[in-house]
Parts: structure tokens; sequence; C-alpha cells
């Protein structure tokens, strides 16, 4: 199911609604902290999608829990929060899980 | 950040990109899948969002492993998971993950 090399790491996963309404300043929020995020120690990935309803779910991965922590607590990412609280979320829920085991599928557009 | 009956559960995070065309039975697939899926032993919920690009984010959440493993050997899902890597999926990754926290905001709408 994975490579020996295979260590656990945790994912963030954000299930959220977002407020109807224009959400001035979202989407560029959004790119920024994506952009700040990949700069943190442990950051590992990231995947994200949201339906034209505005719900949304993305998950990102990091190496750690002290990497997440420290990702929380990130001076920028904090005021963004605060933001996304005041301006943009009808709801969020933030579950902070151990990856124990993944597998994948890929296509083999060859044979199609 | 949760009540003191938290009891740690497993998250199956599962990430794809479907096919392009008519994918056709996807939907019906999808829905009898879910209803299947919640009369099964250990299952505790699921989120499921998927753009307008085909690609999607679903992530269901049971009680132990062991209802995890069980419901990917249920005989209608063996099925299922088999049509779509045939006809619906060009890509998808799963992950099991245990949820060690979680915490959650709801707007209080009485304040705007």
């Amino acid at each position: 199911m994975h490579s020996n090399g295979y260590k656990p790491y945790y994912a963030v996963i954000f299930s959220s609604l977002r407020l109807s309404g224009d959400n001035a300043g979202y989407e560029e929020t959004a790119e920024q902290m994506l952009r700040l995020a990949e700069k943190q120690p442990g950051f590992l990935g990231f995947e994200s999608v949201r339906d034209r309803h505005g719900a949304g779910i993305s998950v990102s991965y990091w190496q750690d829990k002290k990497s997440i922590k420290n990702w929380k607590n990130q001076a920028d990412h904090l005021f963004a929060q605060k933001k996304g609280r005041t301006l943009w979320y009808k709801h969020y829920k933030i579950r902070i899980a151990l990856v124990e085991d993944e597998y994948e599928y890929i296509k083999n557009d060859d044979l199609t």
C-alpha cells in the first residue's frame, strides 16, 4: 500500500461554509496564506476544493503536530483567521488527524 | 477545544479527479454508496465537495479501523470501486487518519 520509506504524518482537515455576499479580500488572503504555509517548517502539501454553493474542504499535510501548532500561531495567519471568522465563514470545523495509511490510483492513459 | 466525552475516531480522506466525459451512472452510484455506508456499523458521518473542474475531496468518519476495513470489503462497494477505476476516476488517493483533535466555529447569526 505504500513504500517502505513511509512515515506517519498529519492532516489538518478544514471543512467550511462561506458566507454569501461579496467576501471581499477572501481570494487574495487565501492565496497569500497558501504561499506562506508552503514556507513553514514541516509543511508537506495542500489540497482544496470549493463548490458553487460555498461549501469547501481543504486538507493541509504536516510533518508533525508541532509544525501545525506553529502555523496556527503564526502572526499573519492569526490575523487571517480572525478575518475569516468576521467576514468570510458561516461555519467551519477543523480536525487534526494522524495519517496512518494511504494508497493511490492513477489511471494508465497508455491503455485507454 | 472539545467536550470531555471526546473519543478519537477515524477519517478516510478521499481526494479524486474525475475523468471528463459523461461519467454515466456516477451520480446514482455515489448516492447509493452513501446510503449504504450510512447503514454500516461504525459509520459516523460524511462530507463531500466537488468543483466544476472535476476535483473532489470526500471525507467519511468511522469509529475504528475495523469498520473502515469492513466497508472497504463490502460486496456492493467493491463493485462500485471497480467501476470507479474503470469509468469515473483519472486519479484518486485515499488516506486513513486518526482524528486526535477537533474544533469548530459557528457564526452567531443573532449578532449580525
